[in-house]
């Protein structure tokens, strides 16, 4: 069979649903809303995109988007919604994922026809496997990485995000690795800013993580927000694998797909995702692009670990929605059993020992990274009651021994459900 | 004064107004959800986000984005939109173009005070200008490159999209340059793929463009789609620049902003930005982010031409919209009159000579790349009338002569207007 790339969306129109797919397919290959000069029988059924499936969902009371447009002379029709599968042939686009972009997304969203359109999923052939390296380290490598085995990686991200002096956020690092962390990251907001140079802070976490890892033999992994411009996040990355560092952080949506490649092509240390402005793609039902699509972009790309927010948190995300997303970035993406495939989902946002529960029970695993702030800061027994907290409660989960249970012989699990937990106040 | 990052956002909460604004400055900058233990007054004022206004709009009637959440105890309250004013402290970012993305976009949309959430407008202290280089043509540079004056570049895409062979691009870009065109340019959809390979097609319609040129003196310019990966937008643009290239397009949202900005630097020829995908983030009015912020960031990155659709288009866009993005992209964003900071808005979609009289009047200027489909080709005089009719269609809009007029001594402007004007069927 021919591969092709195969994408679904959910949209939403006043057209004649056969209409409605046909539209979005010519405006994505070669056609045009008019037939061409050029667009012959024969290239159009080898380039013309094709509709695989439509999937009619029924009708909608009003439009959900507006501007969109009805059919000539059916300005009373309501619309209807439905998944259509779209398909087009590597002939279009060739490996390139830029290419792939500008093919599944592109204009699709301002077409007239529609009050609704969201990407579902995207399925990419195995020719893109060979094409991107994709993660380098996925879960076994960030594992190895760490020295972390039988839990998730348990973080937290440093706060302050702004504002600290290096000084500071050097100091604060010790105190958090002393109380026995695995992970720590710079905030999306902290990048190379004049009051905290990049190198200098840096340098001065890396010095902290050394002298521990001397101590405990287990090197911290630092997600060092490295994203600005191209020669800057070279330099930085340099400076990473040059100190001695095993992670790099990346906002991907500031940073776009060829820079998230680049960085990755001349990376040696694990690629961190931050998806910071994913709420433009995911806020509106009606608009964007689910997280299955979303992710798939940025694991090809190379990133390693994946943020997936977290259950009962202090956004608007559902659980539900979370868990998905969890799931994706735990599904391999390609029939390709030599390298890494499946990513790390990060866990963050009003997380402490109270979701471990539910977490794995949903998960059915601990390959994560388990990022908590407050979690641990506001541990009535200190920060390292707190972080102790979060490891009795991945144990008793993974030995699927309720928490309540668990905390009654472990006094850190029991004073984080007491000032976590459902009642204490959020 | 304090140069500070102003950024102004629609909202739409069920909060108080004030709260809703400082958990905007706060998630935004410093703060969390908690106070925090390194979150000491001096931090606060020097790196907070400020609240600079507030301005209540009034009640909506219902949440417009599902998910958000009243404060507790406030069930039953009703949201209220208003528009927002933060700044932040260079000291927060410094120039560096992908921390103000994370700075003014971020986690906002997924905080879950909101029931709306858009970036309405961006204003960025002169220190960007002398961080980024901006435009190196703007307009005056591409009427240079061009040597159009006096009217608006006027072109097309070529078309169909993708499938066509490298022979019958350069056959097609023939027959366009033969007919006068000033610009082409490859469709969004069309890269680098294995049946239009890019250095192949790029020399091939250089070939024709420099017979041409031989000929009549002026070099039509080429936007060719150079939008992939980084090494290979890299010789991409060497081959433009070593083959006499003067333009290279780039689809920003598949590209981001470290990728373009890396062109940019690298770069002799003028840079087109198509938007494809702009629908993602403007499609919904409660979501996103305005054209007026939006196109800063292209600007600055380095972009020459903006597309900004065109009047009566085919997409869902009014015509005030477009008129107003055009204008953002005729007004400078620093005080620099050293160097060129305007771009030139391109107009595209279902464009011909009908809408030319309507865009000067709106605009006052033709300054712009006008982009003409079937505007040229479905010409019942040929192409070659075509393009004459909207040179014809132009020089009335200049003189101030209606076009209907200017039509009766006109033939192909007079054809054009019968077979692409209201009531002539779109």
């Amino acid at each position: 069979m021919e591969s092709r790339i195969v994408a679904t969306y959910l949209i939403e129109t006043r057209y004649p649903l056969e209409v409605a797919a046909a539209a979005m397919a010519g405006e994505q290959s070669s056609g045009t809303f008019r037939p061409l000069p050029g667009e012959t029988p024969e290239l159009l059924s080898r380039y013309g995109a094709r509709v695989e499936a439509i999937d009619d969902l029924g009708e909608a009371d009003v439009p959900s988007l507006p501007h969109s447009r009805p059919p000539k002379g059916h300005s009373s029709a309501r619309p209807r919604r439905a998944r259509v599968t779209l398909s087009w042939s590597l002939d279009n686009t060739g490996t390139i994922l830029s290419s792939v972009w500008s093919t599944v997304l592109g204009n699709l969203f301002e077409l007239h026809h529609f009050s609704a359109m969201k990407l579902l999923d995207l399925v990419l052939p195995d020719a893109f496997a060979d094409a991107y390296p994709g993660p380098a380290f996925g879960i076994e490598g960030t594992r190895r990485l760490t020295g972390v085995t039988g839990r998730p990686i348990i973080g937290t991200i440093i706060k302050p995000s702004v504002g600290l002096t290096v000084e500071a956020t050097a100091a604060l690092a010790d105190t958090l690795i002393s109380a026995g962390l695995d992970f720590i990251k710079d905030d999306e907001l902290m990048g190379d800013p004049p009051h905290s140079p990049f190198a200098e802070r840096f340098g001065a976490v890396m010095d902290v993580i050394d002298r521990h890892a001397d101590r405990t033999g287990r090197k911290v992994m630092f997600a060092a927000n490295i994203s600005g411009d191209m020669d800057q996040m070279r330099r930085q990355l340099d400076l990473i694998e040059k100190r001695g560092g095993t992670c790099a952080m990346l906002v991907l949506n500031s940073v776009g797909l060829p820079g998230v490649i680049d960085v990755r092509r001349h990376s040696s240390v694990a690629i961190h995702g931050h998806r910071a402005g994913w709420g433009l793609f995911s806020r509106s039902p009606d608009l964007g692009l689910s997280y299955t699509a979303y992710q798939k972009f940025w694991r090809l790309a190379g990133v390693d670990h994946m943020h997936v927010n977290g259950l009962s948190n202090k956004f608007c995300e559902t659980d539900a929605s979370v868990i998905d997303s969890a799931r994706c970035c735990l599904t391999p993406m390609f029939s390709r059993p030599d390298r890494p495939d499946t990513v790390m989902p990060v866990f963050s946002s009003g997380q402490s020992a109270v979701q471990a529960e539910a977490t794995y029970a949903a998960l059915g695993t601990n390959d994560l990274i388990y990022c908590c702030g407050g979690g641990i800061m506001a541990h009535p027994g200190g920060i390292a009651a707190g972080v102790r907290s979060l490891q009795e409660a991945w144990e008793a989960a993974a030995r699927g021994v309720p928490a309540r249970d668990y905390a009654a012989t472990h006094q850190d699990l029991a004073a984080a459900l007491e000032t976590f937990g459902a009642g204490a106040g959020r």
